[in-house]
């Protein structure tokens, strides 16, 4: 039998995905699971977005420009001329999701081998791309003492090689919830700048944030050629199935070379972008509401979870995730526990462990990624049943524990 | 300014799009151009299957399965059992159009210095795919005169290295519209299993096989480790901006490395699966009438080429392709020429040069790419322009050559 490649055998799973089998078998037992672990949002997509389908009025669906539609383009420049600096046409290609925009940026911007520099917790699939495009991520460790800001601009620097390419940030931030404040970004800007860098933001989560103004990269001055923004309709309008995301950045040639890799693969989804054009026209009441009720979830999350005895937590900024570090050792072997033995009232939760965000696995042993993609009413039973198992896991650790002392 | 990638410089651009920019002046200057440069099909997509976006039914465009919807994995299944031996769900992933189908493949069989033997002319993007992957295609050239059968077996071996991995068809063929006996399969499978290589095979044309049977690969016996076929609605259904495609192999090690690629990218366009289901429910009566339709035009096209005093060609068996030779030294000049220069009652044409389908690009440095994806009508006034536009080319080169000698 031909052997398979050895980069393929190297790429590793999704740690989100990971614990699915457990999640697949609590169901066919009949357990109900909440779902803290993806994003996923259960908040609906607009629905004069879906209903835009029954006026979906081609013969044939054919393929379209690879930089997208100028239609769908010229609609997201107009968000992004309303919400950032001016943003030319020619700024703004038209993505299968966001991850395909990291994908050609990567692709378009590294040669393999490059360095880029990361703060960590970051999402954990930006191993997979770093790997398919032999890029290598250099990570700069935040801390949850902190609510997970940015790191000094003295650790980026200290990253630096001769192979440094790049900043990579994602801001709000998935894992953390953070936003970076003007004020930290232009310290980054300022390395950016000196050592002549890119400067890659992942501002998919950007409509959400709660105190704060939100800061794009694309207003910062003078970073011109410097600057590449990921950006998706996903998350903003609940959308993730339509795989419509975007890059967006006034380097030519960074874009140039971004739409060869987009020729290559024809066209982004046809339909897709119908929708997303419908998503974008008529969106200020809806994102104001959306909004409104992560605001609410926050709140309430962090609310409980301050309450919990042991458990290290913070008010995240923006996005819809928190991470929380748990009075255990092994925050994996507790969420597959919490799948595989634990029940209340024939329900429990899946949680995303908090290792598959770092590179330096070990400062995530002990956390775990919330996400709050489910109404109050639910959140409050998963964050009931979250209470009762830390308190049962850890006496089944101490009970462990001792019988293993006692087995001495 | 940070320097992008010498990978991406290096990226070449698709020959059909090269010549996008003649084609978009002559547009703006009135002139009516007749599309016989792409694969883009004019032919209706499945009326049942756009009127099913009508019934798309869900609140929320979630993610979906990174190996794709189960509904459709079904349906295809199902085809692949009514149409060739017995495949099964765990052999089929969904992909973001063939072209991610490819992607994957290479990822994950081939690792970055690898080669592949493949036969040209081949579908031009296979060298993009190949760039990205850091895979070596090493062609072994057919001939227009055999109707660009598939090279001797000889030829093959010939190519042989430690560093070979698989063997890469297009059967039916892209650009040439041959299509490949069961016999000369077999001698391929022989190749393949003493070599103990993979055979990737790109069948997106499956459905248009208009003298002789298709010969899928999944069907020849004890190959089951080394098949891996890449398959497409794009243009059975005419479907092409949907981007659904599809790999199938039974080859467990290949599914579960292209399964991590799969979930990189989370999931393929939902709402294009949504129609790619309802496009093989309904199939027969539609797949018999574009077959008819097509076999048309190729039979049109065909006599209309053959009465074309120095045009080289043949009857295509399969696709809608056909690739030309012609009486003049640089096709792509022609091409240009007739987008820049020549008109006949403000109408021209566009082909595909078809050097680009070459690595050895001498081969086809006379040749053009002509698809007929036009009904007779059209493809008449097309074939008019073309008789008449060779003529006066003709006339204009010698009248240069002349000038030249003149000169001297």
């Amino acid at each position: 039998m031909p052997k398979v490649s050895q980069r393929g055998d190297e790429m590793t799973q999704s740690p989100i995905r990971s614990l699915i089998p457990y999640a697949r078998r609590a169901k066919e037992e009949g357990v109900q699971v909440y779902h803290l672990n993806i994003g996923q949002p259960d908040i609906e997509t607009p629905a004069a977005a879906i209903a835009s389908l029954n006026d979906y009025d081609h013969t044939v669906i054919e393929y379209g420009a690879s930089e997208g539609a100028t239609d769908l383009r010229e609609v997201v420049r107009d968000y992004y001329c309303d919400n950032v600096s001016q943003i030319d046409l020619s700024d703004i290609y038209v993505t299968t999701g966001a991850s395909e925009a990291i994908s050609f940026t990567l692709f378009s911007c590294f040669d393999s081998g490059e360095e880029v520099i990361i703060p960590e917790p970051f999402y954990a699939n930006y191993i997979g791309f770093s790997h398919t495009s032999g890029v290598r991520l250099v990570p700069v460790t935040s801390s949850i003492d902190t609510g997970f800001s940015l790191p000094s601009p003295k650790a980026f620097e200290q990253q630096l090689t001769d192979k440094t390419k790049a900043i990579f940030l994602c801001n709000p931030g998935n894992p953390t919830g953070n936003l970076y404040s003007a004020n930290e970004l232009r310290e980054i800007a300022k390395i950016v700048k000196k050592h002549d860098l890119f400067l890659i933001v992942d501002e998919v989560y950007r409509e959400f944030c709660y105190d704060d103004q939100f800061q794009s990269v694309l207003d910062l001055k003078g970073l011109e050629d410097h600057v590449v923004v990921i950006d998706s309709i996903s998350k903003v309008f609940s959308a993730c199935g339509s795989r419509i995301g975007f890059v967006v950045s006034r380097n030519k040639s960074v874009m140039n070379n971004i739409l060869k890799y987009a020729q290559l693969r024809l066209c982004p989804p046809m339909i897709g972008q119908h929708v997303a054009q419908a998503c974008f026209l008529d969106r200020s009441s809806y994102l104001k509401e959306v909004k409104a009720e992560y605001n609410r979830r926050r709140l309430y999350l962090y609310e409980r979870l301050s309450k919990m005895e042991g458990v290290k937590s913070y008010l995240p900024k923006a996005a819809f995730y928190i991470m929380t570090e748990l009075p255990i050792d092994d925050a994996t072997a507790f969420c597959t526990w919490l799948l595989s033995d634990f029940r209340m009232n024939g329900q429990t939760i899946m949680m995303a462990p908090g290792d598959g965000f770092y590179l330096n696995q070990e400062h995530g042993k002990r956390q775990v990624r919330i996400a709050f993609v489910l109404g109050i009413r639910e959140l409050t039973k998963a964050m009931d049943i979250f209470e009762q198992a830390l308190k049962e896991y850890q006496a089944v650790v101490a009970n462990q524990t001792q019988q293993s002392y006692s087995y001495r």
